[in-house]
């Protein structure tokens, strides 16, 4: 960028301020006109109290700030061509976007029917936040943008995301103060340690202090500027300020900040692709901007000050329909930013249009927030390539998810572009190292000799913060790249909340027809509950399965593969799948394997299936008297040793084995996608049979799947019970009442006659029951070499 | 504070120096043995293989530098006789504030089988991370502390949250740098914005800048120390540094650096309480302390460089039992802590206790870190004082939680020192406010004349981070005081994670006979999911109900009180008990009120009822011909609605409504010590009619919480099916198959004969349908003023 641009782009003419402002008091205008009107909204008659909508819903105090980002950032790209997302942070001022939008023509280009005229700005107006029309915060529906502005905290995190392997986007986040104080906000400003300037974009943060939420001051507001200043110096960023609320003065000095700031991105950028970067961490811009709350509103109403105060916040004249110094205040309030100048004829004036950027580089058209659009297909070699030979079932153990990692470094070979691992700092932990032979982590913090694939150019993205984890993936997914988030299996509750808003979003933008599918989000959850029987009850927790179960059929997926090759199969269906939240458990420690490569992919396909092998069925030519179901490594190994058991001691007891991997086949067809027919049901399952079902998770989770199934009630369910500590992991199956033993005597409670050798092997299982716990008991006197029992009790 | 006092604190004799470094050898030496060893644990022979426990557990790494800090506050102690509490942010050092435990005689006064003496050292070895031993993280287990080391995230929030309304205690915090990377631990350091000198205690965070994470170096280690300073600084504190692996330099240095800190807080809290403070923010002090990775290890093994990198994190010599040059660098490394003049005869020596501080001065047994032992019973004034007259039950409307304001506001008159609300800026908004009557806002930073309710005097604790509330809250209960966490419903599950850790720590204390009993963690969600029909779907999630039902029964509680009557008699149980995590789901808009407070304390002690007004059973003399059950104040107004319906158009259809306050009276006895009897449930749901259950939440609880009962499958759910958008509260019932009129259907479609009137009702609930989806389709040409139709739609 040469001093001349800079120059221009810093110093307005008074043509560009004239459309800049234009632009900003439009915006404003349809912002207070979408909270309060429904008829009269280009004020062409008298407002009364019957142009006013029955219910006042919206969020002023954010809004006016925004648009003036807004307006700032679309000059810049009308100089520049740069393309950019706009992050929402504050999301509730959701119609200050809209406005934006349907300035820009995009919102009627995609919404036909909220044209860009007088009739158009009414439909605006009763659409917003009303029934049938759309949500009061930016969301899916609005244009341009992939920030659900209704939980607080990831604005930033997803800004990141987005900038990832996308040279060319510039992310422009507005973070509000309120949001600032949210723990997931504050953890994510370290995001440029990870971001190289070389290959990725660039995130330009904007902190608006506006001063207050919804009922008071923030913190970050009322700090010393000084203070301020130095928290972001600290974390790392060159901080420009600007305070005012004086117009025109505003939009020069804005401008001139903003272009300063461009012009350092500009500079990094330049230097980190022409070779002549040095290599060192940049120190990359960031503004910080005080603008009053409601900025443009009333400054007071009923005699106490609203303008700069938290009374900006949501409507800040609530009585408009019964008052009329309320009504009066609202029309001159609107009349300030002068309709009939801004929108002659109901159309934006040429003077606003001057301001939009043109085509695909308008904000709210920018196809990078509608990533679908521009996704490639993810290059995946045969997963059968990958596969573990498996000679007789049950008969060697392996780390499962090292077979995964194996995958996932050809997809980081071949897809240097659109493919990322995130996970906090546990891809060796959890097995997956073999990433590593292909990129190291990411890192743009100093490098020492003893640090281990680490380079400002990985793309493994490792940080201590399954928030800024889940949340760079989604934001890498929804502008269209692939990926997957490894963690540990408890701790993926500490971004639950990120699940289900996620999945809400998947969700609603499946109704509409102009976003495009996005590849899905896929979740790995290993160093699961029974096996971190090393670190304990708080690392013992299944709970996000019951999460996603919750979430609609649409998008919920949650697969349990049994062994290796199974992961497999799951993991090319979950990353050839678009728009999905795919839940993958699996531990990563070594577990028996069961089926050969051949026997996995058509068992995945059908997502459960009879285990003959497993079970003494074959030949009998009647109806199993038990049925034995699992899901899960640890419940399915537990499942074949008491199947065993009961086939050597009592064979006169048929035993069916079923394993289930796609916990979805199991509810009824109406209830999600991938249920299986009655008839495939009941071939599994028979009709009245008793199930004895392992279970991974919490029990509940299975008796809500097979809710409505013939004879719920017999489904059996053993399962993760909440008990725990550091202990063996075949003790941890002993604490839930799912270890091979216990299941037996569940098998012998459950069947209607007591077949021969029944009692002798009850009594066989509670001596093996009793030598663990005497075991347990005596473990602190004695402390034998117990390896082999504790990996493998003897059956 | 004298300057005497502050000379001789910063500058410890040399006798001082030696007892220091004793105490902190010998922490290490055990922290070691730990991990390593079970037999020869003091060295008295040449160390063999067998001597190494069959598999090595712990985390090696942050342990000196922990042991370090805990030497030097004790010392503090001994010459201030301040009360303080050690927090383990990094809490995998387990093994270290066990040996700290150990070596002030605490551990063996808890658990008098670890005697102070060399077979107590063998037990302490041969119970850490062992079968029927200890975790191995700080944990419920490790006298003095309050604080789960296993996730991440919560070490600061613990330490705020332990010193409101606590003058006298010093919580002293080390934060790890691994922990400082997660949003909640980056979104805590604020917690100064809200501590008051004069009424509360102090936090002295100490920044351990070790380097590295299991496999990698932190962000903060990596930044430049100007850099990390600014952070802090912005953070508002005052920013001490020292760092160094040289001894005994780093003794006399860190006495320095804490006698400053000391002293620092010291004047700040002297002036609080004496009068002459200003009033401005204090700069409150701050340690960061660089020490390397496993300091006191080996540097190097296999020629690799370990301390002071990733490598020492865990196990740094993991081949010890087969690899005789790592064996003999286990045993020079232990053998250069001098066990035998640490352990003379196996006991610790003079020296480690001239540096123990007397009595409950030990962090280790500091009574505020069992803080059930100091609880005080809250004051609580009958719940009646502030009950609503109900003269017909669906009568009027009321916003239900404005009582438990009014409840709440006196409880913050009458206990002015240990009740306290948690809020993210939504007291007023969930009709909450009348607190502010009692107390303000709590708030150290500038307070302008717009502010309301707001100043440093306050108690209500408003902070845009449930993050920070929830783990305040339980800090605040940890330490033996009482409070309510209130927060939106959907949001919730920002925190959930917390909500599952927090009910583990209760579980397992429960197993401990010296850790007394604590106020129980009241949750408040309201704003719900049903009422957050102007904030649209992502302010519509009940899924936190889900996770508390999975927690252990003995501490899981989940109340659903249908009026505001039954929200009082709840939420009063509720303050009164212990120990439990107590979710109350209730939403804060107008709604319908059903029970006098007589009713509704006999209604909420049973948990759940039939509501024989609501029904028309009674004289019919035959079992009904369906229950209507409901749970929740949304799906009971329209429970009751149906059956009104029901009632008029189909009379010889006999109906029971059974209202459920408490959902732990569903499950079985054995299943939850709230559960009803088989007679009490058969009482209430018959054996064999259907049921149709309209649920607060998703469907699966029930399912879950009824498995088992007779029939469990004549249970039909209704709930939130997670359809939602901004619309009208009406239309969130319809939409997720709950409105009076898809109950209505429902009911005709499960009862088995087809009463007369049937057709005719089933019309009118289509048509009433019908105009309902005419309205919201036609909304944008209409809008209609519809707000009774929205809020009482004709029955």
């Amino acid at each position: 960028m040469t001093a001349t641009t800079t120059s221009t782009l810093a110093n307005p003419t008074d043509d560009e301020v004239a459309a800049l402002d234009a632009w900003f008091r439009a915006a404003n205008y349809l912002t207070v006109a979408q909270i309060y009107l429904k008829s009269d909204t280009l004020l062409e008659r008298p407002l009364s109290a019957d142009d006013i909508k029955p219910r006042l819903l919206g969020h002023w105090g954010t809004g006016p700030g925004q648009a003036f980002v807004y307006a700032h950032v679309s000059r810049l790209i009308r100089h520049t061509g740069q393309r950019a997302i706009y992050f929402s942070g504050p999301g509730h001022g959701g119609p200050t976007l809209v406005a934006a939008g349907w300035l820009e023509g995009t919102y009627s280009e995609v919404y036909p029917d909220v044209t860009r005229d007088a009739e158009g700005i009414t439909r605006l107006c009763r659409q917003f936040s009303s029934p049938g029309g759309i949500p009061s915060h930016v969301s899916v529906t609005t244009p341009g943008s992939i920030h659900e502005g209704g939980e607080l905290g990831y604005a930033l995190i997803h800004a990141f995301g987005s900038v990832f392997d996308n040279p060319d986007l510039l992310s422009i986040c507005v973070v509000g103060d309120g949001e600032a104080e949210t723990g997931p906000l504050e953890g994510s400003w370290k995001g440029i340690s990870f971001v190289n300037p070389e290959r990725d974009g660039a995130v330009l943060p904007i902190l608006h202090l506006n001063g207050a939420k919804i009922a008071g001051p923030t913190v970050l507001a009322r700090k010393d500027p000084a203070e301020v200043r130095a928290l972001f110096t600290g974390h790392g960023y060159d901080v420009l300020e600007i305070e005012g609320d004086d117009l025109p003065g505003m939009h020069h000095r804005f401008a001139a900040v903003l272009a300063e700031a461009y012009e350092k991105i500009h500079a990094i950028q330049t230097a980190a692709r022409d070779g002549s970067w040095d290599g060192a961490m940049p120190k990359w811009p960031m503004i910080v901007m005080r603008t009053p709350k409601g900025w443009t509103g009333p400054e007071e109403v009923d005699g106490v000050r609203v303008t700069g105060t938290w009374r900006a916040h949501q409507v800040p004249l609530s009585g408009v329909r019964e008052n009329p110094e309320h009504l009066a205040i609202l029309e001159s309030w609107m009349k300030s930013y002068g309709p009939d100048e801004l929108f002659p004829g109901g159309v934006p004036s040429e003077l606003i249009d001057a301001n939009n950027p043109e085509g695909d580089l308008r904000m709210s058209a920018n196809p990078m927030a509608n990533g679908g659009v521009l996704t490639e297909e993810l290059t995946i070699r045969p997963f059968r390539d990958y596969a573990v030979e498996v000679i007789n079932p049950a008969g060697e153990r392996l780390e499962s998810t090292r077979l995964l990692g194996a995958m996932m470094a050809d997809l980081y070979r071949d897809n240097p572009h659109n493919f990322r691992l995130y996970c906090p700092d546990e891809t060796n932990s959890n097995r997956l190292g073999a990433v590593f032979d292909v990129s190291d982590r990411a890192f743009m913090e100093r490098v020492t000799p003893d640090d281990v694939k680490l380079s400002r150019d990985g793309r493994v993205m490792e940080v201590l913060s399954e928030h800024n984890c889940h949340g760079w993936l989604e934001a890498y997914n929804l502008t269209g790249r692939h990926g997957l988030f490894a963690t540990y299996e408890s701790f993926a509750m500490v971004s639950a909340s990120m699940t289900v808003q996620h999945a809400k979003w998947l969700e609603e933008a499946n109704h509409l027809p102009w976003r495009a599918k996005i590849p899905s989000l896929n979740i790995l959850l290993t160093s699961t509950t029974w096996r971190n029987d090393h670190n304990g009850f708080s690392h013992q927790g299944p709970g996000l399965i019951n999460v996603v179960l919750n979430m609609r059929s649409a998008v919920s997926r949650v697969y349990l593969p049994p062994d290796a090759n199974c992961l497999l199969s799951v993991a090319d269906h979950c990353f050839r799948s678009k728009s999905y939240v795919n839940l993958i458990v699996i531990d990563k420690q070594p577990h028996l394997q069961y089926l050969t490569i051949d026997e996995a992919a058509v068992h995945c396909e059908k997502g459960a299936g009879i285990w003959d092998w497993a079970g003494n069925e074959e030949g009998s030519g009647k109806e199993p008297d038990i049925v034995m179901a699992c899901a899960g490594d640890v419940p399915t190994a537990e499942t074949i040793a008491a199947a065993q058991l009961l086939k050597e001691w009592v064979p006169d007891l048929t035993v069916r084995v079923v394993n289930v991997v796609d916990l979805m086949t199991l509810p009824r067809q109406k209830d999600h996608p991938h249920g299986m027919s009655e008839a495939e049901f009941s071939a599994l399952f028979t009709d009245d049979v008793d199930v004895l079902f392992a279970f991974h998770g919490y029990h509940g989770a299975i008796h809500k799947l097979v809710h409505g199934r013939p004879r719920a009630d017999r489904f059996h369910v053993r399962g993760f019970i909440e008990q725990g500590t550091t202990t063996t992991p075949f003790d941890m199956t002993v604490l839930n009442e799912t270890s091979r033993y216990q299941l037996v005597a569940d098998v012998l409670n459950n069947t209607r006659a007591t077949p021969a050798g029944a009692q002798e092997l009850r009594e066989h299982c509670q001596q093996m029951l009793d030598r663990h716990h005497s075991y347990i008991r005596e473990h602190l006197e004695d402390m034998p070499e117990v390896k082999d029992w504790v990996l493998n009790p003897a059956t």
